[in-house]
């Protein structure tokens, strides 16, 4: 007999994870690109299709989304990236898998893996930031996990750093995200390059001259080679990730930091310039014996976080 | 035979409050202010002296007080502003009264009493930012106190709002306690009218030509009588405090926020110009059902809560 399975989904802006995990280890993952242009139905189709894939024995089903969530109707809330209307995800993706489904945001699913599974196992006090096609957040408090009112705690890529900072698409000024998600950065880069070509000979190259073509490894490549306009990016999101994660830290005292996201890890030092910025910007009494730490689960954090949940709730 | 009370001691930078409270109602106040140029060794006796005014019977004594407190050890960690060393004030505190002590952040304290008592009874999801001498906050996340790892959770006056703003005690630059607390605002407009004798007639006649007498209370007067320099300050001051509300409440999602503190109630309009600028702020699913309120317990809510915690603690 098979031990207690269940089933952990990852909807990010960019790729789609679907695994089977047993004891916390998946045993079996699929990887996708995200139908995005396919709006919520096409996403919807495309992760019942998967999740039948790796279990046809109606296991729980976890879901974490790029997403704001209401964690009681099971809704998707305008997914700021996504720009979906208000979606029933969680029981539209139900009643497709014969299954029950618990739903939530991408990196508060992350942030479960991590502390049941990874990086934060036995921790009471804990916060997330997964800098990735967004920057999204997750937290323990007290040993639980913080949910909010109605679900939607723990968005840390919406701390604004800068009240006259760019425009970030929740609507606000100057959010960690605004300055420091994959696809900002893009955005950023490629309004830098259409303006002025000489700007970065090395990312006109890299994109075959064509900017829209410019993604985030594009541009960390770039850094790596020493490329002037994508070291001060790479800089403007030290400056910002440091400024958002030291607030968290302030507000919340957790005795452990996990970062991770796979824009955060591809720029040349970016992950030790935000750690010594954070530490630098801190409150003296919470930066003491603090631990600061790498996600062990790296992009299968959020399916493990997701199908812990799931187990824990219909197990 | 009386009900079962507690003392509660709210040190603040500017005045200290004891008060014995009985089912949440102080019932003997005492007020002074703080013997700051004394020291900790000034306030330890002056606290030690109140309490044994409003009480004879070794009643339980929760303190509130200005600055990082480490709740395993009791010790009051570099008040930002007191600039006092550590010291272990629960103990020495307890051995001169000859009764239980315990030691958190003044704000903390007053979240306490504005969630057992005062504006958020009942509520399980809440935060709160008091604009005093200082900024300082606390919150309740899962129907429990946030505490953080060793006690200094809470501390949202130095949550930073501009990476490149002006720098404040704690160290750090653009914290929304260097833009909007009383200490802050007192500096920035002497600085201001020691430059430019002429930036503000109306402070410098209010001052009687002496800059260092200028108060909060002062600046909040002329604001009142539309002096720029001083509706500056306030613009200034909005801008701050709504940007880090915002933060606060994309970051934990609370069912209620409660603003307090005489320096905020001081100014014409900013309690509404903070609603209006956090609510504009903040991410929409976290808006929709959100209270805001305004302290229901005023410059007592220190004290009650703290009396509260002891009590519960010790009663």
């Amino acid at each position: 007999m098979r031990e207690r399975c269940s089933i952990g989904v990852d909807v990010g802006h960019t790729n789609i994870r679907v695994a089977r995990v047993e004891g916390g280890v998946p045993v079996e993952v699929r990887r996708e690109r995200t139908d995005a242009p396919g709006g919520s139905d096409g996403v919807l189709e495309q992760v019942s299709r998967m999740v039948l894939e790796v279990d046809g024995d109606r296991s729980p089903v976890g879901v974490g989304i790029a997403g704001q969530c209401d964690k009681a109707q099971g809704v998707v809330r305008c997914g700021p990236n996504f720009f979906w209307p208000d979606v029933p995800f969680q029981a539209l993706l139900s009643s497709r898998v014969q299954a029950p489904v618990v739903l939530r945001n991408d990196v508060v699913m992350a942030t479960v893996g991590e502390w049941k599974h990874g990086a934060g196992k036995g921790v009471e006090e804990m916060a997330c930031l997964f800098v990735g096609t967004g920057v999204g957040g997750g937290a323990v408090v007290g040993g639980r996990l913080l949910e909010g009112a109605t679900g939607c705690g723990g968005h840390f890529g919406h701390i604004s750093v800068r009240t006259d900072g760019p425009k970030c698409t929740c609507g606000r000024r100057g959010c960690v995200e605004a300055f420091a998600s994959g696809c900002n950065i893009e955005e950023q880069v490629r309004r830098a390059i259409t303006e002025d070509a000489d700007a970065s000979p090395m990312l006109m190259e890299l994109c075959h001259g064509e900017p829209k073509a410019i993604s985030s490894r594009m541009v960390a490549e770039a850094a790596e080679k020493g490329d002037t306009l994508s070291l001060r990016v790479r800089d403007q999101m030290a400056e910002a990730l440091s400024s958002a994660v030291a607030s968290v830290i302030n507000a919340l005292n957790p005795e452990m930091i996990v970062l991770g996201g796979t824009v955060l890890f591809g720029f040349p030092d970016l992950y030790e310039m935000v750690i010594q910025g954070t530490l630098g910007q801190c409150l003296r009494p919470a930066a003491e014996g603090l631990r600061i730490e790498r996600s062990a689960l790296g992009d299968l954090a959020g399916v493990v976080g997701a199908a812990t949940m799931a187990l824990e709730r219909y197990g």
